[in-house]
């Protein structure tokens, strides 16, 4: 059984960069947040804006983020972010990030979600649900 | 009777830089619509937050924007953005903003924006609506 | 004689939209920029981070931005943004851009920008340029 | 002796907020990015802009970032962000912060930086340069 991947390709924009021209920390996570949205549609098959429609949730919040800086990423790069779940568990899951450029290992990115529902018995309260097991098939 | 004017300082950050060392453009319309939050706050007492609610709208729906670039906003520099609403229309209104550093006007903003509500006959709609005159009254 | 025009597809992103569910605006501004770079790419054939050494010049520096919002744009549109030097002068150029969702114009968008380079005289002084009639025949 | 503490307050701003109303979460590495910039300028007295030529440093080059996010951070929330040297190694050190809303802790972020030079026998070099007793010093 294999994994299920998905693989983005992109040119890094002057606005990406800072003073020093290689792109700003903030914008790494924005870029993973953005993978990560986007295996789930590839996995699923259900369009980011479907997502929470689709399976009754409220979302796949994030409650931990983190990436390692292994080289400077500039100006006009073409860069190449690859992501997978690495890990589901009952209502949270880990999503992995490896950003190379040129094919060498630039950053590497982590994040740790819950899948969040409405809590049935209050809905104003917001509550992690346990994943379904269809979910999970699909990354293999 | 003057206008009601708010007046905000910050500092540039390492962040809002690009590659020249100087802030990025789309950076400047972020602080000029925080500095419309702020200035309807200021003259007011409402918080942004509350703002909808209070006066049961929807918001204030960014129409237009321009800016020009006078000259240069560099990483560090102590800026000062003082705005003021420079026209209100039955439900409409123009946002003045002008960025200066060390007192000489670096940068010229300015937006249009509605004062959007939902359509009574039609909550799915939205719509202009008549900006209430005690809210004109408030600048002056 | 047909103006050279560039066209660029994107998603709208989560982290694109603001707490309305739709594109805060200076994303647009962020996206429009990098339209400007792109359309040089594909007129001139020399990439952004080559262009400032191939033509011996700082930049092509944003001196005048402007955007009219006709639509909301949300989370999930595909959108598609189409870009042409609508003027040049002797050192400066206007840059259009038509941002439509679905063939309905969502955003209209104009640039003015300057071709500067280092004065010869002094340096440290950056001074608007002639832009090369070479570069002005590959925009047709 | 205590270690040198940076504190910040600020305002949630409607552009830092996401389609769900909370801090899309590539703002708070922003925010800790700042506030590193500010904690060196509060404890040595250089300003962000002149680190670099005081110490004849290329700068304070981040190798990891990372953010724990325990509560939801909305807009308008008031927040504080307290920033410290967690731990200084000869030529690394580590930046803690807490940011917290009405007293509690929403997000923990950590961040791992280097203090780069150019390499003396070869300028086109960045290397890892030792952290001058001096500058640790201050931090208590």
């Amino acid at each position: 059984m294999t994994t299920f991947t998905f693989r983005r390709q992109l040119t890094v924009e002057w606005g990406h960069c800072d003073p020093a021209g290689i792109v700003f920390n903030p914008r790494f996570f924005e870029f993973f947040d953005t993978n990560s949205w986007l295996l789930f549609e590839a996995a699923l098959g259900v369009k980011p804006q479907d997502l929470a429609g689709t399976f009754d949730i409220v979302g796949i919040a994030l409650v931990d983020a983190r990436a390692d800086f292994l080289k400077p990423v500039r100006f006009g790069d073409a860069i190449d972010i690859v992501s997978h779940v690495s890990e589901f568990r009952r209502s949270s899951f880990d999503v992995a990030h490896k950003l190379t450029v040129g094919g060498e290992l630039a950053v590497e990115g982590g994040e740790s979600r819950v899948w969040t529902a409405r809590d049935k018995a209050d809905l104003d309260k917001i509550t992690a649900a346990p994943i379904p097991p269809e979910v999970i098939a699909k990354f293999g």
